[in-house]
């Protein structure tokens, strides 16, 4: 398996970085996870913007042109013999002796990018997981995909001691914000209801793909906050990730959610997902 | 230069970590600064023991006692030959492939440290720094020393863009928290009044020795959330680390903090806190 280290292929083995590097110290960079089917980059363009986004709004700047990155991943893709799963990449503003909170302003951010096998399973989407609610405690600028995640891991991880595959988050006033890893969304009287792209959630690509189809077919969508109580009572919710997609969920806390089963519009949703996949990659999903 | 990586001490050059450290991708750890003066380690037994506490926090085990990690840390000061300067120490979660959010549970957490000299300069202290007030957009668990300090580093990078040394953090009721790298505190009308020690602030090891000598020399106390409008018509302020010590503060934004020098209490402080230093250390400071 080969990494991409700046501008260079190397050898997983050989992949390294420095301990002065200050994504190591202070968290400070950011970084996508890219879908990949059938060896195709899916929504690439979407994450390369947010990419370009979460950089400006910590003043770090990629040392590579969007054109120039995605030939470097497609290389990647390409050496690495992937066909389905992801492509990590994340910059960090660069290796810095001494340690200090003030940024020198000549650092070159340091690219780490690598890819990883993981199979397309709709199964994984319609099983209906478990979920609890978490009390978001984390910063302000959760619409910044930053390298800042103990908050998010702490509640992923709280979720899965007590056997659930997600936590969701609410802020003191009862308002759900998102998950711990991926967005939230309810369906009430077969309106879609997800909260709003504010500094309190991460504009989530399978998000913006999910709104975008549920427009051209259609379904009604409220981008606003809506309350613990309208999350339990909702007639059907999902979470959304690259990687989960658009998942079905059957229990928030102790409450059922619906029958405890995928619901008739997050199996539409699933349909309508899946033939922008084939769109966009332009590749035919064997499901 | 040596730098103690787990339990071995190996040369600068050659000090790198995997990139699947979780320290390199989730700011999944906690860290230390412990001040050295003349090869002695500085009230050490309180930053272990918060260090050990920020561990708890986050479910991480530090795989050393105390007794063993001080040994630890004395060897690299020794071999590195440090007289007056900093230890830095970090523990990261350990090193986990793939990624997960989900930390395994056998994960053996990560050690780096490594000195920095650093001289002990009592005039810094003295001169009267500019401030800036920062909006505080962090978590709601800064009493973790972790190494998610991206909130934090842009308030250092905001505030010395702006000409200041330090931002001094405020939340959404203009109760004043902490710095974006200290702590901070009050005089008014000779009663010293610094911010409880909650999940707002980090629990400085310097903000504590300061409270124990002030206590100690009858100087007043208050542990209590105080205002913006306080901290700007205070008689004096000052900010507090391990480097710097006890620093008075000359400007908060366009605001001038007494007549703009060192108040008397600040002044007295600083020599019940040499003094403490010479205490703890065993050492003579030379100003």
């Amino acid at each position: 398996m080969k990494v991409l280290m700046n501008n260079e292929l190397i050898d997983r083995k050989e992949a390294k970085v420095d301990i002065d590097d200050r994504g190591y110290q202070f968290g400070d960079g950011i970084y996508e996870v890219i879908r990949v089917y059938q060896s195709k980059m899916f929504t690439l363009k979407q994450h390369l913007d947010r990419l370009y986004h979460s950089a400006e709004k910590i003043d770090l700047t990629i040392p590579y042109s969007q054109a120039k990155l995605t030939t470097m991943l497609e290389e990647l893709i390409s050496v690495n013999h992937l066909a389905t799963g992801t492509v990590y990449l994340q910059f960090s503003r660069g290796t810095q002796t001494p340690r200090n909170h003030i940024y020198k302003a000549d650092l070159t951010a340091n690219l780490v990018s690598y890819t990883t096998e993981k199979v397309r399973d709709p199964k994984e989407f319609r099983k209906g997981i478990a979920t609890i609610t978490v009390f978001d405690e984390r910063w302000f600028h959760c619409d910044i995909k930053s390298l800042n995640l103990l908050g998010n891991l702490m509640a992923t991880n709280q979720a899965a001691k007590s056997g659930a595959e997600e936590g969701i988050f609410y802020r003191s006033s009862e308002e759900v914000t998102e998950c711990s890893h991926s967005n939230v969304s309810i369906i009430k009287d077969g309106i879609l209801i997800t909260h709003p792209a504010d500094c309190l959630i991460l504009n989530g690509i399978t998000r913006q793909t999910i709104l975008k189809v549920a427009k051209q077919h259609n379904i009604p969508v409220e981008e606003r906050p809506f309350s613990l109580a309208e999350l339990k009572t909702a007639d059907e919710v999902f979470i959304s990730s690259v990687s989960k997609e658009i998942t079905a969920v059957a229990k928030v806390d102790d409450v059922v959610i619906g029958n405890g089963e995928i619901g008739p519009i997050c199996e539409k949703l699933l349909t309508y997902y899946a033939e922008e996949i084939e769109n966009d990659c332009g590749i035919k999903l064997k499901e």
